[in-house]
């Protein structure tokens, strides 16, 4: 037979990242492709210990049917802290429910809050997964160019201006993936004041700001949400592990209602064994003293590539040194051909993502590709940016 | 501010199974309301020492990113599982992906299948959490009578000539949810006759089918499937644990890739921890004596309740003894007030779950109530038998 598929997915294809994903499994491949945690970041002993302490107290609650909302002692725990660390959490105005990954955050925030055809606004470039959450809903994307300081708000206000049903802006703040960037404190004031002025919505995803390693905090857009209009978006897949699958969406109450509902249809609830364990990880172990080992792992990783990159690359690839997240963003000159280069790359057993991935309109002319140093092993990144610096341009 | 909700997630309230499910865990309640494993049905020592092994040996892959079509062994094992058991996977035609429950199966393949205003046609009644599902995608449900060998076949034929744009019939052949009700062979081969004369496709929700205690196994609808329209939902959440959220979908090839694609923008991969831990127990353990184990418990608990019903019970409540699954649907006579039932029966700490949550149309009228067995303990169907047997009717 053959088979009908909605209007809104059957443009649809798989992640170019995630399909490149299986690419750097294969035996031999440099992964400066993934966006995959350190191995040695993972807690392994601590997780073991808290898994074996919860299936031998509560093993039933470990495995029974939990609430839509999430595993209540873990969403206090959140809540309390990220109060008191990002002062991101209201209790007045905010409710806080666990997801399975914050990936569920982008895509129940667009079924909530978004019809067919609707508009978000989005950083460009901007994090594939994300991207493709929104167009699945059959959103339009439309894009806005960032600065070194983050989005450029003139732009964003034209957009505003002129874009039909536009319901949200789609921020990564902090450690943007895949730029790198981060957005300043004014600039966050200024898309906030946009936001009100324009009465839209600011979804806010940030997997990244507790793994800075480098430079000054910068408050969360959340934090001055006097109006409540925020939807932040958090994750533990950076800071615990990523194959749990455990997030959490901070939103207004009203909001947070809708995506409770959403989220009982989607999946009924997210592994409750894990939001236990991310529970006790959180208030049974120095989770500050973990963060500080992250940062440390994450810190020399990221300056080992930069100290490589400066060594073999060509003076005509430019980028900027992260200081915190997990990529850094290289840019070509205008007249290499980026697709080319990423693919002979590839082809010498280097992956790296070509930029097109990160864009609106794949098809759009792009100079940069994303580096990603957490998931090689110092090896790799020594001998993979050995390869690349041999490779020619042109 | 005031927010805007998408068209199709506006009127969408929280399951009210969902809903009573929190009230039935205040202490003191008899929750013949659930749907929950019995707790004594986990295998709590085999999972502990399985989550032991794999973070002992391989921990890493426990923890890290997976991909979105599962992990390989699961699927692999589950294909060769359905093939040979229940002749349910035909690897020319077929693939198999893990969900995050069984539940995900639904909301992808309305997502990847309708477009908003589309037809999906139920048994009526039918499960709330696939109901929720297809209205949160701007479905309309179409109900179609069940009578005691399944689905009205007639009143079927002819939704399908009337409605417009019916994508998928959504059905539960065996131990229908709530009705308890399996559907004969000979039916399942007339709806699968319907589905090809009328070009649509058939999505068939199988939770409960290896837990049969009683009577002769009945091929699923799957195995007929020779023109590849059959979607299957299987799940682990009643036969392992419903806390882990591992589902998984079989469906022809085509199908399957887009609902892949879908996946992986909802949530991007299962937990993987417990992909494994699946695995495992089906490959290392002896699953069939597991499943032995499991019928014995639902028997008893089955027949334990049946037992003090029929002793407790007015003879004007009606059920029919189920062969497996978790319900038993009892019907009131049409004079009695069904909703004022229930409501005195929660008051007098007996929850039950009354039957316009699984209707199209929540506002008809309804003689209907569903009793789960699963959930209470011995001691409590015993003495929630005895409060309902005192409360009047009428």
């Amino acid at each position: 037979m053959s088979y009908n598929f909605s209007n809104k997915v059957q443009s649809l294809k798989p992640s170019a990242i995630r399909e490149i994903l299986k690419f750097t499994s294969l035996p031999g491949i440099i992964p400066f492709a993934a966006g995959n945690p350190a191995p040695q970041a993972f807690p392994v002993e601590t997780i073991t210990g808290i898994l074996n302490k919860i299936m031998t107290e509560r093993p039933v609650d470990a495995l029974q049917y939990s609430i839509s909302e999430g595993y209540t002692p873990l969403r206090d725990t959140l809540k309390k802290y990220m109060a008191e660390k990002h002062n991101s959490f209201n209790s007045e105005a905010d409710d806080l429910i666990i997801t399975s990954g914050a990936q569920q955050v982008m895509d129940l925030t667009a079924k909530a809050l978004c019809n067919e055809g609707d508009t978000v606004i989005c950083e460009e470039p901007s994090f594939i997964g994300s991207l493709n959450a929104f167009r699945s809903q059959g959103l339009h994307l439309s894009g806005v160019p960032l600065c070194d300081d983050g989005i450029d708000t003139e732009i964003l206000e034209e957009k505003l201006k002129t874009e039909k049903n536009v319901r949200f802006i789609y921020v990564i703040p902090t450690f943007q993936n895949p730029s790198g960037l981060t957005m300043s404190l004014e600039k966050r004031r200024e898309v906030y004041r946009l936001a009100c002025k324009y009465d839209v919505i600011i979804l806010e995803d940030n997997p990244y700001s507790d793994l800075r390693f480098a430079g000054e905090s910068i408050p969360t857009i959340k934090s001055i949400d006097t109006e409540s209009r925020v939807v932040y978006a958090g994750s533990f897949s950076k800071v615990l592990s990523p194959g749990i699958r455990v997030g959490f969406a901070i939103s207004p109450k009203e909001v947070s209602s809708k995506l409770v509902v959403c989220k009982q249809v989607s999946d009924v609830h997210t592994n409750i064994t894990y939001q236990m364990v991310a529970d006790i990880f959180m208030n049974e172990y120095d989770y500050e003293e973990h963060l500080t080992g992250l940062k440390k792992i994450y810190r020399d990783k990221a300056s080992l590539m930069l100290k490589h990159m400066d060594k073999n690359l060509s003076k005509e690839i430019t980028y900027t040194a992260p200081q915190g997240g997990l990529f850094v963003w290289c840019k070509l000159p205008t007249d290499v051909d980026m697709l080319s280069y990423c693919k002979r790359a590839v082809e010498n057993s280097v992956a790296t993502v070509p930029g097109n991935a990160f864009i609106m309109n794949e098809s759009d002319p792009c100079s940069y590709f994303r580096m990603n140093y957490s998931t090689p092993t110092d090896e790799q990144i020594v001998k993979g940016l050995s390869i690349l610096g041999k490779l020619s341009l042109r």
